[in-house]
């Protein structure tokens, strides 16, 4: 073992490690501060390096760094809809809801500011970062359904459910966290439950799904 | 009557004409192109005026342009909600829905733009506007209800039905307009049906909405 490895606290960052240091500073600045409001320094000194280490690091500056974040964040949240496709559909639900809520109360003002975008900073690159995450979303919950091929009007209820989940977490957070996270992850699901029966009167497809859901919950 | 009132091809148009005439040159070109695409060239040339007139009726160039053009689109839609509070609520919700398809029918890329911003031009103040319209929309129906006072559980629910709403038209854009506008317009009312009476299980205020619609449709 060399000496620097046996004092951890003189052992320099890898080049990963130290990227995901800055990250996490960012993070945790933009979950509590519009991205508009966090400048550079601010990210240097959550980090407790020099400004010029996060240039060197993120050169293309607070772009870069709020693109970077984006999709640590981006990442992060696809994980909550990665659930073994075992047992019955709806505990899977409400357990990749539960991380779901978890990330998004965690993450607080910046779970806003990744998705309402709005930002002096915002551009289609950023706005393609969280639609990559809600395509994600989607494609999850249609594999969790069973279905290969989705024909539009599921993929539309699916769809229209993600974004309506989008909004009641950005309500929750607006509304001091009400109802509390079990609660609303309940009506949540309850809502994707009853939109599905709405659309199995018009889809064949749909109403396969619903029938199964009957069958095994 | 004047000479000039008498012969109109040569009359002067008013301030406000003119400027009209501009916003639906504008909205029309943002209406097939995202606004990052459409230069002032563009406006005056299909306005038929010189660039210096669009520049002098809007001095902050594209991006007052833009936010005018987005400010008529906004008012134009909120007027889709403006509907009598009379007669059964599920007829008016429908006839509303049927004026807000049309516009989106007939404004086809320029509602992508205007809802998805992501544009180069996109700022916190276009996404106020667009946020005024989320807020207005969901007024109207809450008074359409009949509720004065509404509580967290119905608002949040109401809001949600609107964010889903939108997440449908876009993605009715995206899918050459299917299902038609009429199938569309029913399958939204009985989601927003069936959401509600999720919602009633929990709540006493959105319970009576319901016992009401099973009254009087």
């Amino acid at each position: 073992m060399s000496p620097s490895a046996a004092t951890p606290a003189y052992r320099r960052l890898s080049v990963e490690e130290r990227r995901s240091q800055l990250l996490d500073a960012a993070l945790t600045l933009f979950a509590h501060r519009a991205p508009e409001e966090v400048s550079l320094d601010d990210v240097a000194e959550a980090a407790g390096v020099s400004r010029p280490l996060v240039y060197r690091y993120f050169p293309g500056g607070k772009q870069q760094l709020y693109e970077a974040a984006l999709h640590s964040a981006a990442d992060e949240l696809r994980h909550c809809f990665d659930e073994p496709q075992q047992g019955p559909l709806l505990p899977r639900l409400h357990r990749a809801l539960d991380r779901y809520l978890a990330f998004v109360d965690q993450h607080d003002a910046g779970f806003s500011a990744l998705l309402q975008g709005g930002s002096v900073v915002e551009t289609s690159r950023t706005t393609a970062i969280v639609d990559g995450v809600r395509r994600a979303a989607a494609d999850h919950i249609l594999r969790h359904l069973g279905v290969r091929e989705p024909g539009p009007r599921l993929r539309m209820t699916v769809r229209m459910w993600i974004t309506a989940v989008e909004a009641a977490s950005l309500i929750w957070l607006d509304e001091d966290k009400q109802p509390p996270a079990g609660e609303l992850r309940d009506w949540l699901v309850e809502q994707f439950v009853a939109v599905l029966t709405v659309t199995a009167a018009r889809d064949p497809q749909t109403a396969e799904i619903i029938a199964a859901l009957a069958r095994n919950g």
